[in-house]
């Protein structure tokens, strides 16, 4: 299984007055980022939905290191760990062909059933999950990851 | 019935690396003058949607004058005219005590049934849009407006 | 001084298909916030940067507890703490008129100078602050807030 | 010379309540779709601004067909024409595989110099954009151009 990292490349729609990429936007290029690591599990975000299971975001955080700018083309390796409620998805933003990360962040989702309550995640979606978990991305960030909850 | 215009100030996040506000940020500014100028007839856009009638955008437009910037505070007056199965807003984007416009846009909507299905404008609706078709407001755009479709 | 928490009526641009805010959404909100609290002190962010100071963002975390709606007016007090070098915002979302936060979340700032280095707040940016720093909104989120840095 | 055509993946974020692709954010992938046309030239828009020459928008237009939903692969085919003065991109959005196009648009841009002036496209970028001028990509949109302004 081949986990490429997410790419995206900075549009003017995604900067501010200050010639960098608005902080906000980071939450965004995740989403793509955690998107395309499900897809290449062999599934997507809408097929979990299709299942009956959502996976909202309960927590982030964002550490903004050095500033990424117009025209970048940005290369977000994605970390995924997980309880059996939670999912934490770890994520590093870089320049393309440089190692070190401009931001680092993080997202945990719970798992949510049809009536929006808090469930265990199913073992089908645990199962798909697997081979994703061993795949750590050469440039993924080695920062300690919160298990328990 | 009073109608004031939208006012939005302008954050950093809607701003671009030229120091102007992003051209596709207006969209959303219109959205909100929209949604106000319903509010002022005393309803709002979900009350409409509650009673099966959709107003997606068919065709929208912009003319781009003079840019605005970080902290301006916009006001945005809006002219409202429809045919029985379109309602067409008109949008000026004025900074706060300037009678020029910055900006110059509409959109047009049409009438949805449940089913996704164009239909004509229900009475009631018709009858709640009147009192904002006579407010014209001092600041609103003069173009010539397309009634016909 | 008033600090009237800084309040945003949800668009629909701000939802996603799951009919609430999406999360990437919040850091606009709580800029929004900021910046009002900010002028409530008698100066706007704007004139920081012309004395030549900017305080870019570090590091921002948000804890989602329940939804925002679509049409929702939000109330977003602000509590703000500082060290020599960094200021910190916290941030509380509600509904209009409700007691219990949606979403809290925090922005940490740097002091910066115009060669972009990490520099002491100034004494004129420390005074300007006292007064805001006292002022802690009925409303406001009592978690313990990280001083040293 | 190559245009493939712009691609971007709907987000999360790009939704509305409704389901769809909210109206403004098609102005975004316009962007997209403009720099990598540009960029296929062998020139990138950043060069184009290291030159003293600015693009701004002038005036842009959106019709809506069908909407875009979560997930889908968007394509984004550009036709592009000029005079002295103004440059125009034409836009299709395409769900990937299918003819018949979501919507369509176009953006019109003033060539303005490092003092905001409108000045004549020079003979370096007029000579710059002709392959791709004749480049009009199959999926490409053959509805009438607006050639003189």
């Amino acid at each position: 299984m081949h986990f490429p990292p997410y790419r995206h490349r900075v549009l003017y729609g995604d900067t501010d007055q200050m010639g960098i990429v608005y902080y906000g936007n980071y939450l965004r290029f995740f989403e793509g980022a955690r998107n395309e690591w499900i897809r290449a599990l062999g599934l997507t975000y809408a097929q979990i939905e299709s299942h009956g299971i959502m996976l909202p975001v309960m927590d982030c955080g964002i550490r903004y290191l050095r500033p990424a700018r117009y025209d970048d083309l940005l290369e977000i390796p994605v970390t995924v760990t997980h309880t059996r409620v939670r999912i934490r998805f770890d994520y590093a933003v870089h320049r393309e062909g440089e190692s070190s990360a401009l931001c680092q962040g993080h997202t945990v989702h719970a798992c949510v059933n049809q009536q929006g309550r808090p469930t265990r995640a199913p073992d089908w979606l645990i199962e798909a999950l697997k081979p994703g978990l061993s795949q750590v991305s050469a440039l993924a960030v080695s920062r300690p990851v919160q298990t328990g909850e």
